[in-house]
């Protein structure tokens, strides 16, 4: 397991910096906790051209704090010439429901003309997926070519299938599960927490220049220790410390590793919504697919060895439900020493498998 | 690797029921960092006899949150009959400078009669160990038998076999390391962050009644996330409700695991103060031991396959600097699925082990 230090560079996942996104009103929408929305409204961008008969789209779909512009974070797969091929196939990223970055969410108004905040409803996995396809009805998709996502987003992938069985032929999925385990609960309970446990959180009526800021980038700083590995943490940062040659002996920065997780925390505080990291986590953490009994699709998991987040164990569980379902599937477990974020970082490995996998 | 139930049952890490704490002033005490302190009191617990030429004494050095009562959270391993056998050894329990149970720490009171609060100096491994020296010579105890330690405490004991050559006969060293990692010393900058994010930690002047108290939970929820293994969590709680057949779809506790998360948090602001916390983290962030040359001790280290918080590597680190440094040495590694908490809850293996050790 070796570390390429130009791959390794930092993934920002950050939102697009030239904006080109585009909206659309999907109407009412009930959920499938029994919350209503008066109205859906949801942030995409696509890539590539939609041929004659529309059957070369590929939706991918977003990790937890991701957004639209999937040409951004997922930079080493989707592109012209990239193994997700924009110049053969139509690419359609959207923001999630009950996301912060464009489709509706938390901070997004009710009809009373004030933020939803904490009154917005408790949204699953399969409630972004029913959003997602009245998205795909609006672009005049019946069948997708292929959905693509990792982590948060494999899982709408996973439940595409099961959901949609006609409109969709294949599925990549990758550091990603069927269901969280006690471990992945408790760490997004722990993340909740460090917002909820903040005096500013107030039950999540806060104000956009009042807001847990403080408990926010705990719960981010939390995350950034669960996407790495050791090896990448030892990797990256060692016991160096930040711009001096001894300790302060204080609570300031000493080792780089802290300034690091304290930047991530403060930058997080500043595109995401504490409220939509609650209703995000939660979706996550409620998803439970049992069987792929009712699919239609073909699938391709991807797994990293260094992944203790998403551990290889849990795509293996996916790769059972397929050929359990009769299902042509395939597991691949690759060994970076990335940690989580090698969903992310690794366009070369993953990427030569669904790029075979998409032409097939 | 399989799973015994009966030995899976919580540790509670609790103060000592019933109180039978020593205490001994001293002295002035000035810090490796350079901090003054006008007086240091200890306070200590024994159990067993110290024999005539005072030969059998074995110091138990407690992990981050730990008290003098070793014979609370080393229940499995100190006892009549038990591996550490009180019927043989003296053992002495104290709790660390800059902790809150009974030795002096940042809630003890300033000369000026006011608490320390982060008045208090920074501290280390190195002054902790100093301290207990001072312990010891109260005790008029020249030489231990043994020290013994697991996590901070086995950084402790490690760092008496190079501070106090003369002092010490044997180290028992259990899920441990000579250096903190940066994903160890990440993990510690967030639960530290966590507190300090807190308004009501007030740069640590808060008081007994206003603290912070939702901070310090976090901090404690991190930490417990950090000492169990995946395997440990699944077994304890699997995607078990808690008390319910079904979600409620809330914020509120849906999970078992959740509940017990949040449990451990609020149990611990109970007992543990939050600027004590700052600083045992700081001292075992600042810890590194680069060599054993001037050690006279011999060496048992202990790890654990499923403790990812100290990998069995960093073990191996250490028994490989004792044969540089031409000690007596052995590493054992013990396949049990407890995760980083294995080294409290395992008497049988680590028990035959040590047992042995400190006999031959």
């Amino acid at each position: 397991m070796q570390i390429d230090s130009a791959l390794f560079q930092e993934n920002e996942r950050t939102a697009p910096t030239a904006d080109e996104r585009q909206f659309v009103d999907v109407g009412p929408f009930t959920c499938e906790a029994g919350g209503q929305l008066a109205n859906v409204t949801v942030a995409y961008e696509t890539w590539g051209t939609l041929n004659a008969d529309k059957s070369n789209a590929i939706l991918a779909c977003h990790a937890l704090t991701g957004d639209a512009h999937a040409i951004g974070w997922w930079d080493r797969l989707i592109g012209p010439g990239k193994p997700i091929d924009t110049d053969l196939y139509f690419v359609i990223g959207s923001n999630c429901l009950g996301g912060c970055q464009g489709t509706t969410g938390p901070t997004s108004l009710h009809p009373d003309g004030n933020p939803y905040r904490t009154r917005f409803p408790m949204v699953t996995v399969g409630d972004m997926v029913e959003v997602q396809a009245k998205l795909l009805d609006h672009l005049g998709i019946d069948k997708l070519h292929a959905v693509a996502g990792g982590s948060m987003g494999g899982m709408q992938a996973l439940e595409w299938t099961v959901r949609f069985p006609d409109r969709v032929s294949k599925a990549f999925i990758t550091a990603s599960c069927a269901a969280h385990s006690a471990m992945q609960i408790g760490f997004n309970e722990t993340a909740r927490q460090a917002i909820m446990q903040d005096p500013a959180w107030n039950q999540g009526f806060y104000t956009d220049e009042n807001y847990p800021e403080g408990g926010l980038s705990v719960s981010r700083m939390i995350g950034h220790l669960s996407f790495l590995s050791d090896a990448a943490f030892t990797h990256k940062f060692g016991r160096r410390l930040q711009n001096k040659s001894e300790f302060d002996y204080s609570f300031g920065v000493e080792f780089e590793v802290e300034s690091y997780l304290r930047y991530q925390g403060q930058k997080f505080t500043k595109r995401f919504d504490a409220n939509s990291l609650l209703y995000v986590t939660r979706a996550i953490d409620y998803y439970d697919c049992q069987s792929l009994a009712n699919s239609r699709s073909e699938y391709l998991f991807v797994s990293f060895t260094s992944d203790w987040l998403y551990p290889t164990y849990q795509s293996a569980t996916m790769n059972r439900l397929a050929e359990e379902a009769g299902r042509k599937c395939r597991h691949e477990i690759i060994d970076l020493p990335y940690g989580h974020d090698a969903f992310l970082l690794d366009g070369e490995f993953q990427g030569k498998f669904v790029a075979e996998f998409l032409k097939a």
